[in-house]
């Protein structure tokens, strides 16, 4: 094995919240270094003995208090070598869902500071971060439309019209809704409770809760979750 | 930045091809180290100075001899902090296309041989690799029903029944032929030539030809590809 490689591999994360409408990203201030005072994902070095995914849940925990609901790789950063000022480091970043109600954001170690920012509304980013950011609000709304993955950024019971608006609101366009019920509804995978709830002024309407053990029973027998959101 | 960490990063490639209605992965033997003998993906450790995707077209043109016509990025291996019994090393993998009739495999540095294995006959394969190439097929897969890429696979100009033959060969499973082939051609991405050929002792079919252009210009315009491959 060749030893004079000089590259160092680092993870990122991109955990995207919903909240009032909104999407949210979790961004961290920078303590130290060359983006010291700047917003960057949660991430850093990993360490020689932990896993790529244990290096991820640390650095979230360390640097903002969290943890999060869903976790998967997004992609490597590694084509161009000047990404990082203090020499070659190629991060493998991770996309991940968390419900921003639940944890209140504690910085430590690295970070100065962690907030969660409004996707139309962000700082700009040190290193290449934004690069990275994109890349996982592109897999966000692709997976709308291929995983049932929008309930791990509700509450556990949500108004249907809630579900609708965050499709709306992560897609960036109108959907269409009487359809877009139809088709959920079809699959089996959301229960109606016998709750009400009301947003603001709004009539009260019924209470759903995504139904995981059925959705994981249909996989395995080759259900394939899909809502066609082209109009 | 730590400076203690003793991970090295390597980028390895599946690298798929297709011939006699027979899907092939190409392996190379390994010619030093803890895998000598050993039938493994081409690949190596990644130069200081070169990005992740130069890496992988280095080594394949230094293992195999060999230039791909597709390549994109699988997943970054490095869960598993066993899986170089010669210290901590993550894999970037890479998942790519290439025609076995375009190339003589030429192995040389690392490699004492290079080969392409009918994916139905392999032999066991060194490290994690057959995991890699498990994930890999899995992709191809999918890829199909999302991505034209199977014309990747093809010659220039192929018979209707070659391209129908590599979807049933990659899937594991009969399609419906007659709305597969109305669907393909309703996309207008395919051309009919005004040449004929035939396989074995067949009749004489004609002879198409993917547009790439056309594609290109419709993926501008919103345009996905999907052939939904279920019966």
């Amino acid at each position: 094995m060749v030893n004079d490689q000089k590259i160092k591999v680092a993870v990122d994360a991109i955990v995207f919240g919903y909240k009032n409408s909104a999407l949210y990203v979790l961004l961290v201030q920078q303590k130290y270094g060359p983006m010291k005072g700047k917003w960057v994902l949660p991430g850093g070095l990993v360490q020689t003995d932990e896993s790529l995914s244990e290096a991820v849940r640390r650095e979230l925990k360390e640097e903002a208090g969290i943890q999060v609901n869903y976790l998967e790789q997004l992609y490597t950063f590694g084509d161009d070598i000047h990404r990082d000022p203090r020499g070659r480091v190629i991060s493998v970043a991770y996309f991940a869902l968390a419900d921003p109600a639940k944890f209140s954001l504690q910085a430590d170690t690295d970070a100065e500071d962690a907030q969660w920012f409004d996707m139309d509304s962000m700082p700009a980013a040190g290193y290449d971060h934004a690069v990275i950011i994109t890349a996982a609000h592109d897999r966000l709304r692709n997976k709308l439309s291929y995983q049932p993955i929008g309930f791990d950024l509700l509450d556990k019971e949500f108004l249907f019209s809630e579900l609708e608006n965050l499709y709306c609101t992560i897609l960036g366009s109108e959907i269409d809704r009487r359809n877009f019920r139809k088709k959920i509804m079809s699959y089996g995978i959301v229960d109606e409770t016998n709750k009400t709830a009301s947003v603001g002024s709004g009539r009260p309407g019924k209470l759903f809760r995504f139904n995981t053990r059925k959705y994981q029973s249909l996989q395995k027998v080759g259900f394939h979750f899909e809502i066609n959101l082209r109009k």
